[in-house]
């Protein structure tokens, strides 16, 4: 359009104006075409290499489980040296976290995003591509728990400490809704960002997410719980003042963990022992001398947590509060104390057991798992 | 290992076994070698086009952007023929669509993820890639939108039903308190949902999300709610009774809203109009005859929602029930209620507006905005 004539009519301002005008809309219906077609260019291009990079990943990654465990057979037979055997396990090793921690990783098949993800999302892709964004979201998933394990020790100290000076022994309901209002919102976030996480490849344990769930449960089902203010309030709010101590040492043991699993978790991963996604909610998992300090607590924690399930359940059968939500919540801290306990104690045995095979061959590798149902240490 | 040995001694089958796992294992190391190399090569490769199209991407919206006001300021000189106007508008236009809905539209900037997704999710990216990925959480929204109607109209029909027939008059909490869970979850899946899809270009009205954001503190504040069981539960429960009848109502608008709103964005796609992202939340949009049949109801809800709140406030105001939740449910309701009649309100204008200006100029495009504060119809 104008660009046929080649001379101007002369001092027509206005046409010049339109050609000029013309052009560049000329011109940028070109540019939005080719940039269309260089875009659909790029992405077909990639989704034809990223094809073939999964399946080679793939291979890859079958073929190191298939030499592993004819290692293993073979070794049983004695067919190959114990020594030779270790050499080529390492070997191996080496490779399988090249795979899954280098580039090749976003390769890998990806974790099915589970029911709880698609309820909240629907069906979108959580999954980072860039190893650096992965990492990134886990630093975030650190400092939210550090934020959190603050006001985990700040509110409920306050809840308690103005019940005595300034509410003469009586909780109101509305600063005890909106903790656990909070409680709520905070589950419900950490374990969005766990179920996130273990998309992006961490190997959390299973049960520190069904702990959230549960925690959640408690944190709504505590909602709709009335918070009693007849005379004999004491009494009735005994459970309330129970869960508030028991939540002010989660805070102080939540402050500890962050504090040790991060530095351990850096040693391990300079160490190429653990992969950078992992997130080591596994409560045992402090640096040596601080274990001692973190082990009591966590039990303690654990014991105090079933203590108020108990005393719940026995303010219940008693009669004092008779609502359904005392008996789920009873039940409730009961499950998580004692599936937190035994996960605990599976750590420190699974930990023990590769302690214990390192003493043994020096240089012998994970390369035979350790089942994690043994319970002998 | 084992690679410089040429000739076998012969008859010894371990050590033939050996060197064969041994050359597999160093095949394996070098695959992963390889594979490492190749895939950190297209991630490097990728980053650098990607790049280079995200520049020209937005060099091109901004360049349109500035050739249409240009266009604009030479017609109101009068420079410009109206008509040449229009033409070169449509044209941009047209760019402007194959920049937004074509495959380049994965290189411009994303919009922010905002404070709620950031809040629950923390950093990771929810912006799918690939249109069609975008498409699937689209129409995996609708067909939420649709379950939840029906459940809409089903729970709250069920829990009125129950309380006639068994209750005699009176609702128990628990079932209420499991509405209103189920609610709670509800809007804080459709608010997470409709932030996803703002991130993936959808141009949703953010009233819609802030009227979700309130819905959800009223569901979260009806569960701290006491469900009064005194011998005048009848009177006191008036306001969950209300409710109840407004939500059945909100069911079936929502059902025709859903079906009506599915098939004009159909429509609407096949002409070009929409952008495929869009949701129209915005109630108004349904085929022009069914129109007639949606709005009145819209405005019923509306005016009914406003009316469940006043009586809130008034049954506070007259001390049957005096707690906080009742006047915050109240003040929360009608402020849903009035914020929703100004949004179809608004779009309505909007939609007037357009049509009179096609009317006007039949093949006149949207070039010049209409403002969406313009009230007069």
């Amino acid at each position: 359009m104008g660009d046929s004539a080649t001379t101007t009519t002369g001092g027509d301002k206005d046409s010049d104006n339109n050609r000029e005008v013309c052009s560049e809309v000329n011109r940028i219906i070109e540019e939005s075409k080719e940039l269309q077609e260089s875009a659909s260019n790029l992405i077909s291009k990639n989704s034809i290499e990223e094809a073939s990079l999964r399946q080679r990943a793939l291979a890859l990654d079958s073929n190191i489980k298939i030499v592993k465990s004819f290692i293993s057979s073979e070794l049983k037979k004695g067919a190959l040296d114990s020594k030779h055997a270790d050499k080529l396990g390492e070997d191996l090793s080496r490779a399988s976290y090249t795979l899954s921690e280098g580039d090749a990783a976003t390769f890998l098949p990806c974790k099915s995003h589970g029911r709880f993800l698609r309820m909240f999302l629907g069906p979108i892709n959580v999954r980072a591509n860039r190893k650096d964004v992965q990492l990134k979201v886990k630093e975030e998933y650190y400092s939210f728990r550090d934020r959190t394990a603050y006001l985990f020790l700040i509110f409920p100290s306050l809840l308690l400490g103005l019940r005595s000076w300034l509410w003469d022994g009586c909780f109101p309901a509305l600063p005890v809704q909106l903790y656990q209002a909070w409680l709520l919102f905070l589950y419900t976030g950490l374990a969005l960002r766990e179920n996130i996480l273990r998309v992006n490849g961490s190997d959390i344990r299973p049960w520190w997410i069904y702990h959230h769930y549960c925690a959640m449960a408690m944190a709504l089902i505590s909602l709709t719980w009335e918070i009693e203010r007849q005379p004999d309030c004491a009494q009735k709010q005994k459970g309330i003042q129970l869960f508030l101590r028991w939540a002010i040492m989660q805070g102080v043991a939540m402050l500890l963990q962050n504090r040790y699993q991060r530095q351990r978790l850096y040693t391990r991963i300079a160490l190429g022992k653990a992969r950078r996604m992992d997130v080591v909610w596994g409560e045992t998992a402090g640096v040596k001398g601080q274990l001692w300090l973190l082990l009591p607590i966590l039990f303690v924690l654990q014991a105090f947590e079933a203590y108020v399930g108990v005393l719940l359940l026995q303010t219940a059968v008693a009669g004092v509060i008779s609502e359904w939500q005392v008996i789920t919540c009873g039940i409730l801290l009961i499950t998580m104390a004692v599936g937190n306990f035994a996960n605990t104690v599976q750590t420190l045995v699974l930990k023990s057991q590769f302690k214990a095979k390192m003493k043994k061959g020096k240089s012998r590798n994970d390369l035979t798992q350790v089942s994690p149902t043994l319970k002998d240490q």
